[in-house]
């Protein structure tokens, strides 16, 4: 939890709306003219989206960036400067549930703060592609853009206090297509003239390189375009060189990226998987003075989210989880009771002496239930220590998945087990 | 977050105080009639503790035992029995914060549910011994009791039904002393001769062993106190089966040992370390009929609770975290700009794809300030990138600790970090 105030105000007018809070405990027990208080704060609350520190004090984090701001400004002289750090923990949004969506969900996030270098850039891209490559999912695409990029647009519309507004239309051309981004720009008050110059900008293809190259001649004129130009292509010349060859997902340089929240003001980046029908899955970007918001100005922060949870969703969907995640044992012992018993976990003592990941079934029930149960958990052998393996001090030593089974030494239990 | 429905009434009514409710969202967007109810029910909130669905509806887990409990009916058609799972997550608590307790804590659970055997709760404490062995931490002790023994006492003093008085008076010896307790014992109306059956109880001593014996015979004729004697015994005798000689904690029966929460019914457990004074940094025990609450009636269970901030304070007090744990990166790359920067980038990038956790230093400021941001983050080496060792494609490789510093090839520079 944090501190309301702490968010208040930082996720723009919806996010607000969208702040889970915490009723303050113990308003019974309050004084009756405390309460006359409360009951005047609760009709505010009532008749607007207003918080009173009287009914709630704190409330549950919205993402993990604000806090982060909160927590740098707070240790500023603990922290070594550049200060990277990962964090994952939940987040809640008192959203719809839907697809992709969820009230309470996890985000992964991994920032660096007080550089202004666009190696951090490059690390952050490295740090997305060798993450997505390890977990095996295919067609991932980054997609990276500069605000400042979008902020020429806007310069070259004749229109640079129009700058949000041309970014939140452009951002639905996926959506709506570029008919639809048209119309709307045209609401929101831009010229045909500027309309035309948008077109332009859309209408750029190729590679990133190409891509670019047709943006410097768009935007010759227009300073804060070649800036944008110039930290896109230095972002992409970094991480080629820090980048593994072997990575499979591709670095897109695409003009209408806007990512929706306000604090960016440089390179930006959104991930998605298109072997999934899904939003993004993880995004990020510069933000010049995050720390600004609680009174620490001039430190300028690089940062990218995983989606954790839209995550395990393409994966589930794309059925890439591995099946042996679902146990953690390699070996079940079967209960016989008595001294059989006593024999089993004297060898599941053994077996896990020597690093094997092992269980015992914890009661003497009937064999098929054992069965069934280590069948159910996926467990790929199973042990049976009767009678006569007590008495000869052997195990016998089940194979799930071909059913053979076969009376051995402890030793040789142990040599397949680890080779397995 | 959990339904406040699903955590209400499950911890007592000072646990229900504790409880964080959240806000429901958007309370002023509902019609006036809505609006008239929610006053109607703010006013009921205001006057007692009572919950209302129309002002909240989720609330913040208090523990992890009832949402497990939840959760296993919920899922009882999927799950394979016995199930075992270990589930670490913040908990809050609107406890006033000091020494040793926190608004917002983790919880880091292990719990087996759809099994009586005592191999369980022997396995438990195997757990908690092994973790803590590998924690480092000294002087731990896990106290084992059982409820059926303090039933037991409650029945020889004659006043079964009191048992929960006994209980949490008994709880207070070590605070009180045992002049404390009997005078509690008195105010709770057990009578001279209870009082001094549970005197002889408390004054038991010896190995665990010799504890067990001696209260044999006090209960003699006590059913329910011996069937605790037994299972204290039996999941001891599980216990040394399958515990590694090497721990170093020690267990001991305590009789006085209680637990607070009132769903336990068979063998509980607690964890001290007397190093630090600090209550106990974990617990737990079998209940016979958690998910009894939610309507699965005869599934027992048992689980222990590490309470991980707690232990964090104790190994932080003790000073047994490792230094090297300030940082992740053995080595940093000074950045000299330009033609420098790029050649230390395509070092940084070899350093990594053979494995050693290398990172460089983002911009190319002064020499003495990277030093010393390498020096505060405890990094052990720096690699130095200039001119000649560019031209050379060597490295000068400096130890931070020794302050000695060579120009060597990439693969000694490999060799000497890989051993380091």
């Amino acid at each position: 939890m944090e501190n309301l105030t702490t968010l208040t105000g930082k996720y723009g007018e919806e996010g607000d709306r969208l702040i889970f809070k915490i009723l303050n405990n113990g308003l019974h027990e309050k004084k009756d003219a405390d309460k006359d208080k409360l009951n005047a704060e609760w009709s505010k609350v009532l008749a607007k989206p207003y918080s009173s520190p009287v009914v709630t004090e704190r409330a549950l984090r919205y993402d993990l960036t604000i806090p982060f701001a909160r927590y740098v400004v707070m240790h500023q002289n603990e922290l070594a400067f550049p200060f990277r750090r990962y964090q994952m923990q939940p987040v809640w949004r008192a959203d719809r549930p839907q697809r992709g969506r969820y009230r309470e969900f996890w985000q992964c996030d991994c920032d660096v703060v007080g550089s202004t270098s666009l190696i951090n850039e490059a690390e952050l891209l490295c740090i997305y592609r060798s993450a997505f490559n390890q977990l095996g999912l295919p067609q991932v695409t980054l997609k990276v853009n500069s605000r400042k990029l979008l902020a020429g647009i806007a310069e070259i519309c004749g229109m640079p206090d129009l700058m949000m507004d041309i970014t939140i239309a452009l951002d639905k051309l996926d959506k709506i297509g570029w008919s639809g981004v048209a119309t709307e720009l045209q609401g929101r008050g831009i010229s045909a003239l500027g309309i035309a110059q948008i077109e332009k900008v859309i209408a750029v293809s190729g590679t990133n390189e190409e891509r670019l190259q047709a943006l410097e001649i768009i935007m010759a004129n227009c300073e804060i375009g070649l800036q944008g130009i110039k930290e896109v292509r230095d972002t992409l010349a970094y991480h080629t060189q820090l980048a593994d060859k072997s990575w499979s997902s591709v670095i897109e340089m695409d003009i209408s990226l806007a990512r929706g929240l306000n604090y960016y003001t440089g390179v930006i980046v959104e991930v998605t998987c298109s072997a999934v029908k899904m939003g993004s899955i993880g995004g990020g970007g510069r933000y010049d003075d995050l720390t600004g918001l609680f009174g620490l100005k001039g430190l300028s922060g690089v940062g990218v989210s995983f989606g954790i949870d839209r995550i395990y969703d393409v994966i589930e969907e794309l059925n890439l989880f591995p099946e042996q995640l679902a146990t953690g044992s390699q070996v079940m012992l079967l209960n016989f009771g008595g001294s059989n018993e006593q024999y089993a976990l004297q060898v599941l003592q053994q077996l896990r002496a020597v690093g094997i990941a092992a269980e015992v079934y914890p009661d003497a029930t009937k064999f098929d239930k054992q069965m069934k149960y280590a069948n159910k958990r996926g467990i790929a052998y199973v042990i049976l220590l009767g009678d006569e393996e007590r008495e000869k001090q052997l195990v016998s030593l089940k194979n799930f998945v071909t059913g053979e089974q076969k009376m051995i030494s402890l030793n040789d239990c142990f040599h397949i087990l680890n080779n397995n």
